[in-house]
């Protein structure tokens, strides 16, 4: 049975909760919550006379956006190695169902890879990721992990990283990035590295790709959902990996879009040419993001830590991950055994929407969980600017309110 | 091995060929060569502030719209049967990939059912249509086809129609579409009727849709792509039956679009929205596109006609399907043995882009392939425009010129 995604369905029960007028503090759902800048809204206006079919894999123009982006990110790229496609999300899909083998996955880790995989008939192999970061998988725990798989009969062939990872909203760093690639390397794994959310790493420079380090068995996969805010405007892009493996994984998963989307609508491929293309208004306005989320991120991170969870300092993204373990004896005696019954505990009795571990692969009965910041912005684009342009966001009345229910509601937990 | 679709191979080709200088007459692609509507235009600008996820489904008004444009064509529709998705092409795979059973379709039919069924594991039963019309099988042999494959171990459970065609260009009447449906409830076949081309049959009122007849068990797919000319915007959407089937059916393709393609993008939904509240302006547009459609078509059958070949008199959008049978003795000295062969010989020789009929499904040795017409409107967008709004636009010198190029092409074959 295909079950709904977790993420979306949480976003819509939350949605109904709020129609029916009861208030919800949303932080289930992995949304920018940021207004489109008003430029990139301009280039879709003027490219919606494009209405002719397009080449399935991007326009020319807008391929060569795509590697210019990432050659702008010392990753040299051709434009024959870029692919667009509605969401990177449907390019993640295509990659899973092109290339042969079981897939590894770091555990939590976002809560498609796996529902992907059980739509394509692949085995999970999950390891735990290390304490320092999440979106790769512990480096002293992965080789045992593909042992044992092998010894049940799987086969792990793919390995997918999320760079930085949704859900702990962290960054690996070099080190770990390198040892699982040697590890990878030397079982011959293909990495699907997922970097949608690259450019929000707090520390951009100290993003390394596995790219960099495996460049031909190596998928990079991004979008315009996350650093620009254009969720809803279903835009992906892969880098593949220049090679005989690239070249041929590519015609594979040309072969599924074109019977599957066809291509990224024109007009949204425009738009995407001009985002890559990365002039100062983009660049100035995904910086004022990146600085939005890591003080919001970092606001709710001490709420968390002040109200007892374990948790990484979120280093990207607009995520925390706690853990509640510490509270095990008084979370039990108050009848809530597992992570999403915790998660229930918070939107039923406090009105405080977050996404229960399990969803990301993590063990049910752990007490953990995914705080999406993002939505903490403001309910109008307004508030949204404003928060944009704070200097001080966290004072700005309405998310100072917000985290101060955050707290309340954690304080009310035990 | 998954084949890269071969209407968009041989576009990409043709475009190629062109991009090289050498004088093209593309008849090869289904699209509908016609500039983008301004009002349309200006709904899609005006929407781009949108960047919020949004429902799996569709937004509720979206949906609302959907609704709106299917009970106005005698089908009652409510708003939760509608889904919208990237296009009709994706909701069609994720139809095909929740329902069990394999899948019966007309011969000849349009190239991405039988690939999407190859995708999802399925059997394709091949059933030839009737002399009078394409898009369904010949009610005289879905019975025996039937019973053949289920000896041969086949389970048939579904049965796309096209409803009006794409190869043909026909518009198989109603009384053919009882014939069927009268067979496919005693068998238990669900339908799944592709009707993107409805708004394009030279005489509207004529269509009768399996929904009508065999409400609880038919699906019925749609689109922006034909009627409105906006393939590239990758628009289509979806009537669900009412009642158990339909619920459960599409709870499966709602899980399938949440981890492929998770929603048609929001500004893309406003589109549509738009187009499906069906204003003056957008229906005089598609009357206009209809008629134009019409004048070429019927022109480019003509032309066929006069050099030997057997075809269908077209009734519906845009395209033609000679059969030169009656050619075989001259074509064999030429060298020419198979319907491929006659369209390469066609692109190599003189200059013009067909497709043959094997990518329909139809036997390769048969001298037949589809012919669209919708390419001829003009190199221009002002060309277009012309030949929309002219009274009799098979005279306009370009679409003449187009015309005489095709005629000559076809005497020289022989």
């Amino acid at each position: 049975m295909i079950k709904h995604s977790a993420t979306l369905a949480v976003n819509e029960k939350i949605s109904a909760l709020r129609a029916a007028g009861k208030p919800v503090l949303h932080l289930g759902f992995g949304e920018a919550g940021l207004p489109v800048l008003p430029e990139i809204g301009a280039e879709l206006a003027s490219a919606a006379g494009q209405n002719a079919y397009g080449p399935v894999v991007g326009s020319a123009s807008a391929r060569a956006s795509v590697a210019g982006y990432f050659t702008r990110r010392d990753l040299p790229t051709d434009p024959e190695q870029a692919i667009l496609a509605p969401g990177s999300k449907a390019l993640l899909y295509a990659a899973l169902a092109a290339l042969p083998g079981d897939l590894v996955l770091p555990t939590p880790s976002w809560v498609t890879y796996a529902a992907q995989a059980a739509l394509v008939g692949k085995r999970v192999i999950g390891v735990p990721v290390p304490g320092e970061a999440g979106g790769v998988p512990d480096p002293a725990l992965l080789e045992p992990a593909l042992a044992a798989a092998r010894r049940e009969g799987a086969d792990p062939k793919l390995l997918v990283l999320t760079l930085p990872d949704n859900p702990t909203g962290t960054a690996a760093g070099a080190d770990l990035v390198k040892a699982v690639c040697e590890i990878a390397d030397r079982h011959g794994l293909v990495i699907i590295s997922d970097e949608i959310y690259r450019d929000l790493t707090y520390v951009p420079e100290a993003h390394l790709s596995p790219a960099s380090l495996l460049p031909e068995r190596t998928i990079v996969t991004g979008g315009l959902s996350k650093s620009t805010a254009l969720g809803g405007w279903r835009v992906g892009f892969a880098r593949m990996p220049a090679g005989e493996l690239g070249r041929s994984t590519t015609e594979r998963i040309v072969g599924i879009a074109s019977e599957i989307w066809s291509s990224l609508a024109m007009p949204m491929q425009a738009a995407a040419e001009f985002v890559l293309s990365e002039p100062t208004s983009v660049t100035d306005h995904v910086a004022a993001c990146r600085r939005l989320h890591a003080a919001v991120s970092s606001a709710v991170h001490s709420a968390l830590v002040e109200a007892g969870a374990e948790c990484r300092t979120p280093s990207a993204a607009f995520y925390v991950y706690p853990d509640f373990e510490q509270l095990r004896p008084e979370l039990t005696s108050a009848g809530i055994r597992t992570g999403a019954e915790l998660a229930d505990a918070l939107l039923d009795n406090h009105g405080v929407g977050v996404l229960a571990g399990e969803h990301f692969g993590d063990t049910p009965s752990a007490y953990r969980f995914r705080v999406a910041s993002s939505l903490l912005y403001g309910e109008t684009e307004d508030q949204r600017w404003q928060a944009l342009r704070s200097e001080n966001p966290v004072e700005l009345p309405w998310i100072a309110d917000a985290l101060d229910r955050l707290r309340t509601a954690l304080r009310s937990l035990v």
